[in-house]
C-alpha cells in the first residue's frame, strides 16, 4: 500500500538554496535550451527537434517533409524533457509568454501525431514501416514516455489538456499494438513504465496501468527476445549487442533480478516504474525485487557522491565494489533516476534509507551536473580529475575536466532542469493525514490533505530548519543519517515525537513553530575495504554535501596531498561571493615533496599544510584543475 | 661509437636461477610450443603455422595449396620466434633431435619463399596481388624481421646457413622493392629495423644496413603516409585508423619524436633499431632522439615492475604519469622490447641507468609473463588484481587473475622463450679489451676478446656475486641502483676500481677471484606524486625483485591491508619448495575492519598484523586471488 506520495507541483513555492536554482533554470536553462531546440543557439550543434515535429506534421498531412528528420533516433525526447521542465517552472513562476511558446510547440507535437495515435518524428518522417520493429534500439517507447511525463506535468501546471489528450491517444495506440494485437516486446530503454504510471494516477486510465504492468511483467521472461527481434529486422541504429540480456535488464523476469546491471539510467528508470507499480498494486513480490535492486545499488555499486554506473563502456553498472573515481561514468541522468527510484521506494515505505540516498544524489552528482551559471553541463561526474590525463588518456577520455556546452545527445541538461523545477515533489510527500518532509527546502507548502507549512532554512549550509505551521496535522520529519544528534522543539519546548525508520513523527497545531536542529559538523567518510583503492582514504562531508579538493585552492597540486589521520577541520563562514555562495573547509594535511623521475627508494619528505575543500557540486567552475574527493590519510 | 656489444650466444653457459629457467624453456616451453605450431596440442586453438609454410611451398611450385592459409596475418612470426628460441636453446643445450625438427621446419620455410625472394605465407597462399599494399596492417616486414632474427640466431648457434640465405634473399627482395624501385613506406609494426641491423652485423651485407637506415629515416617524414596508402588499397585487416600517426610512431621523423607513443611493443622495437643504428653509424642526432624517448618511457611512462603501455586501448602508451595498476596493459612483449632497447642503449653508452631498467623489466614483468611451470602465459601484467572485478568488469576484462594457456595471437609466449634462452646476451657485453657484466647470472662466459669468467651467485635471492677469472683483462661490473652500498674484493683484498656511470671498472688477472657484495636489504619504493593514486603508497623491493601481496598469504583479503609507516620487514630464509624457490617478506601492517555497506562516518577499526609478500614474478601461481603491488601506508 502506498504510504504517502509526492505533493502536487503547484503546492510548493520555493525559497532559499533551491529557489535560487529554480530561478536559474527559469532564467538561463529553459531559454537557452529552447534556443538549442530551435537551432538558434550560437556555436551549438544543430538540434532540429522543433523542425522534426513540424516536418512530421507535414508527413501526417501527406505533404512534402521539407528538410526532413535530423538528429538521434530519440531526438523527440529533448522537446519532451524541455516541456516538462517548462511545466514545472510555470507552476512555480507563471509566465504567459513562455506558456505561449510551449503551447505552440505542443501544437506542432499534436500535428505530428499520426491518425492512429502513433507519435515519433523519426519514424513518421523517415519510414513508417520501421515502427515497432526495433524495440532494442528504436526508442519509440522512450520518447512516448518522456512526452507522457511532459503531458502530465503540463496538465498539472496549466490545466491544459491538449498534450495530455495527445498522449492518452498515443497510450491507446501502444495498448492496441502490445495488448490487443499481442505483439511481443518491451522497451530497450525503459522509461515508459514510470510515465504510464504517472498517466494512470493523473487520469485513472486503466489501459495505462495495464501497459505499465505488461512491460514490467513481460520483461526478461524470454531473455532471448531482443535476439529474436534482431533476426526479424534488417536495420539497426547502433548495432547494439542483442545477446547481452543482462545489459538490457532482461536476463531474467524483473521479479527475479538480484543485481543492478546494464545501462545505469535505463536500470533506475525501470526500477522506478517497478516501485511505483508495486505501491499501486500492493505487489509485495515486486517490492521485494525493488528492495534487492536498491540494495545492489546503494550497498555495493554507488559512489559516495550518489553517482551510479561505474563504466563508460555502455554507460553502465559494472560489478560489485568496482567504483574507480578517475574513470567513473556516474552520469548525471543516472543520479536523477536514482532520485526517482528513491522517491518511489519512499512511497512504498517511509524510511530515511531512501531519502538519505536521494539527498546524496541530489546535492552532489545532480547539482555537479550543471555549471553554477546554468550554461554548461557534465554528463560524466568523476571523483578524481587530473588535467593531462582526464579527458586525454584513452581510458579517461569521457572524464572531462570542464563542463562542455551542449551535447548532440542532450539528455542530461533538460533532465537537470526538470528535476530542479520539480524539487518540491521529492522534498515533500503526503497522505491523508500526514505531511512528510523528506528533504529540507525553504518555502511554502500546501498539502492536498489541508496542512500548510512554511519552511525557513539556509540548508544545506545551515542545519536549523524551522516549520511555521499554518494548518496543522501530523508532521513527519526526516532525520538524516549524517546528523549524529538532533533536537526538535515546538514553540521552544522539546517536541513530543516518535522516531521510526529515520523519521520523527509528531502532531502539530495551527500556529506552531517547529524547529529541527541537525548536526552538520564536518565529518570524514570512510569506505568499505571491499572497494579497491579506498582503504586508508577518507572523504569529507558537511551535512549532505560531499566536499572535494581542487587545484585552484591547493597550489595547483592536489595529488601530493594527504589528510592527517586526526585532522582538525575548520569551516569558513558562509561566503556569499564564492562559488555562488558556499562554506569552504580547511583540513590539516601533509604535502609530499617532489622527486626526480618516477620512483625512489628514499622516502620523499613531507610538509605540514592546510588542504582546502569546496563542495563537490561546485567543482570545475574556476577553470581546468585537479580535483579529488577521496584523499589519502596520513 | 659502439662502446661494447652483446656477447655471442655460444659464449655463455648458464647456471643457477637463469639456468633453471633456460632448462624450463628447453623442457617445457619449446616442445609445447612446437606442438601448438603443429596443431598437436590438446585444448588449444589451431595454429596451422607449419601447414601454412607447407601450403605456401605448394603455391610457389604452382600446386594446389590444400587447406590453404589459417590464422592471423602475422602467423608466420610464431614459427620465427619459436625457431629463434630453439636456436638459442641449442647453443646452450645441443640436441640433435630438436635441431633436426628445426631443420625440417626451415626446409618448409625455404620452400615457401617465392622465386623473387618474397616470403610470407598469408600473401603467397591467399593473394600475391596484395603484397606490399598495406604496410599499416599487413605485417610483411614484421614477419620478415622475426625470421631474420631467427636466421641470425640459428646460424650463430648451429653454423647452418640455410635460413640465413633465405633471409638474405628476402632482404634483397625488400631492398629491390623499397630502395631500387623506390616504393614508399615503412612497417606498421616496426621490427625489421632491429632485425636488419642483426643481419648486417652478422653478415656485413650493406643492403641490410641501408634498408634499416631507410625505414628509420623515412618514418614520419610524411605523417600522412598511411592515410595515402589506405586510399590506394581496397582491403583491410582490422580497419586500423590510418590517421592516427602518433599511434603509428609516424607523426614526425623519428629524430624529432619526443614522447613514447602508440603501441608499446612497436615503439620499443623501433627504438631498439634506432639505438642500434645510432651506435653503428655514430649518429649523435639519432642517439639524442633515443635518449629522449628513453626518458619519456623510464621517467614518465613506466610501471615500477618495468611494465610499459598503460592502456589496453591499442595496447599502447597513454600520457605522462598515467600508470593505473588495476587496468594496466603492461604487455610482456613490451617489457621484452624495453630490454632490447636498454641493451642497445648500453652499446651506445655504458650507464647503469639502462641496465637497471633492463633488470627491472626482466625480473618482474617478463618473468611474471610465464607461469612457473612454463605452461601458461600472461600478455597483460597488472599491478593489482581483484577477483570479481579483474577480468570481469568491462574496463578490467584484459586484466586476468590467472594465466591463460595459449592465445590465438601467440606473441608473448615465444617471445619469453627466446628472451630467456638468450639471457646471456643481455647479461654480458664486451669490447676489444673489456668484459661487461650488466646483469648477474651464474655460469661460464668466454668473451671473443679472450677473457673468460665463471660467475657464482644465487642472485636474485643472494647478493654476493663471485667471478673466477680464467683469462683476465678489464672487467666492468654494474652496481645496481637498489644497492645502497657495496664492496668489491679481489682475492679477498679491497679492489682497486674506478666507478663511472654505475659501473666499477678494474683490471683482473688470470686466476683472480672477484667478489662483489651488494646490499639487497628489502626496501620500500615510493612514487612521484605526479602519478595519480600513489601518494601515500609504497611498494616493496628486495634486490631487483619487486614484491606483491597475494590473497593466499594474507587471509584472502589484501584490500583491507595497509603497511605501517615505519614497518619492519623480515625476510624468510630461501624456501626451496615455495614458488619454485623464493624468499618471502613479512611486513608490519594494519588491517581495516569490515563495515556494513559501502560508506560510514565512523572510522573503521584497525588491527595490527603481518602482511606477507612474494616476488611479483611468482604471482598467480597458486590459484585465483587478490594481488597488489602498491600498498597504502598507514
Amino acid at each position: 500500500m502506498r504510504q504517502q506520495e509526492q505533493i502536487k507541483i503547484k503546492n510548493y513555492r520555493s525559497e532559499g538554496f533551491i529557489g535560487k536554482y529554480q530561478k536559474l533554470v527559469r532564467d538561463e536553462v529553459i531559454p537557452y535550451q529552447y534556443s538549442v531546440l530551435c537551432d538558434e543557439a550560437p556555436d551549438t550543434e544543430k538540434s532540429h527537434v522543433v523542425r522534426n515535429f513540424i516536418n512530421a506534421g507535414k508527413a501526417v498531412r501527406g505533404e512534402d517533409t521539407g528538410d526532413g528528420f535530423y538528429g538521434m533516433v530519440f531526438q523527440d525526447s529533448d522537446a519532451a524533457k524541455w516541456l516538462e521542465a517548462v511545466a514545472y517552472s510555470l507552476a512555480l513562476f507563471p509566465d504567459p509568454e513562455l506558456e505561449k511558446t510551449a503551447d505552440t510547440l505542443i501544437g506542432y507535437i499534436a500535428d505530428a501525431q499520426d491518425k492512429d495515435g502513433y507519435l515519433n518524428t523519426y519514424y513518421t518522417i523517415k519510414d513508417r514501416e520501421k515502427r515497432w520493429t526495433n524495440l532494442l534500439e528504436g526508442h519509440e517507447l522512450y520518447c512516448s514516455g518522456h512526452m507522457m511525463e511532459a503531458a502530465c506535468a503540463y496538465y498539472e501546471a496549466t490545466g491544459k489538456r491538449a498534450l495530455l489528450d495527445v498522449m492518452l491517444k498515443n497510450a491507446e495506440h501502444i495498448y492496441q499494438h502490445f495488448i490487443v494485437e499481442g505483439n511481443e516486446g518491451y522497451p530497450g530503454h525503459p522509461e515508459v513504465e514510470l510515465a504510464l504510471m504517472k498517466m494512470y494516477r493523473l487520469t485513472g486510465n486503466q489501459h495505462c496501468l495495464a501497459l505499465a504492468e505488461h512491460f514490467i511483467n513481460t520483461r526478461g521472461v524470454d531473455p532471448h527476445f531482443y535476439e529474436k527481434e534482431k533476426e526479424k529486422r534488417s536495420w539497426t541504429v547502433w548495432g547494439n549487442d542483442a545477446t547481452n540480456a543482462e545489459y538490457q535488464q532482461s536476463g531474467a523476469p524483473v521479479r527475479e533480478q538480484k543485481d543492478a546491471t546494464g545501462h545505469a539510467v535505463r536500470a533506475v528508470y525501470l526500477y522506478t516504474g517497478m516501485a511505483d507499480l508495486a505501491a499501486q498494486t500492493n505487489d509485495a513480490e515486486l517490492l521485494g525485487a525493488c528492495r534487492r535492486l536498491w540494495e545492489s545499488i546503494t550497498k555495493r555499486r554507488m559512489y559516495v557522491t550518489g553517482g551510479i554506473g561505474s563504466t563508460v563502456l555502455g554507460e553502465a553498472f559494472s560489478v560489485d565494489y568496482d567504483l574507480p573515481g578517475d574513470t567513473a561514468y556516474a552520469e548525471t541522468c543516472a543520479s536523477i533516476g536514482l532520485m526517482f527510484f528513491a522517491s518511489k521506494m519512499l512511497e512504498n515505505e517511509v524510511d530515511s534509507e531512501y531519502s538519505d540516498v536521494m539527498e546524496r544524489a541530489f546535492y552532489n552528482t545532480v547539482l555537479a551536473g550543471m555549471q553554477l551559471d546554468g550554461k554548461r553541463f557534465f554528463y560524466v561526474n568523476p571523483l578524481e580529475v587530473i588535467p593531462g590525463i582526464s579527458g586525454v588518456s584513452p581510458t579517461h577520455r569521457h572524464d572531462l575536466p570542464q563542463r562542455p556546452k551542449w551535447y548532440a545527445c542532450a539528455c542530461c541538461p533538460p533532465n537537470v532542469a526538470r528535476l530542479l523545477s520539480s524539487f518540491g515533489k521529492y522534498a515533500y510527500g503526503e497522505n491523508k493525514d500526514t505531511a512528510f518532509c523528506h528533504l529540507f527546502a525553504a518555502g511554502q507548502v500546501c498539502f492536498d490533505n489541508g496542512m500548510k507549512l512554511t519552511c525557513w532554512t539556509e540548508y544545506p549550509y545551515d542545519f536549523t530548519v524551522t516549520y511555521e505551521v499554518e494548518k496543522g496535522g501530523k508532521l513527519a520529519l526526516r532525520i538524516p543519517s549524517f546528523s549524529k544528534h538532533f533536537s526538535i522543539t515546538i514553540n521552544g519546548k522539546e517536541a513530543d515525537y516518535t522516531l521510526k525508520k529515520g523519521y520523527a513523527y509528531m502532531e502539530v497545531q495551527d500556529g506552531d513553530s517547529v524547529m529541527l536542529v541537525l548536526d552538520g559538523a564536518p565529518e570524514f567518510i570512510y569506505a568499505s575495504s571491499k572497494v579497491p583503492r579506498l582503504t586508508g582514504c577518507k572523504a569529507l562531508q558537511r551535512g549532505p554535501l560531499v566536499y572535494c579538493f581542487e587545484g585552484v585552492d591547493n597550489g595547483e597540486d592536489v595529488l601530493s596531498l594527504s589528510l592527517k589521520k586526526d585532522a582538525k577541520v575548520t569551516a569558513s563562514d558562509y561566503q556569499e561571493e564564492l562559488l555562488g555562495g558556499t562554506v569552504i573547509l580547511s583540513v590539516e594535511a601533509v604535502r609530499q615533496e617532489k622527486i626526480e623521475g618516477l620512483y625512489t627508494n628514499q622516502r620523499p619528505g613531507e610538509e605540514d599544510c592546510k588542504a582546502i575543500a569546496v563542495p563537490y557540486y561546485t567543482w570545475g567552475n574556476r577553470g581546468e584543475n585537479q580535483m579529488r574527493v577521496w584523499m589519502n590519510e596520513r
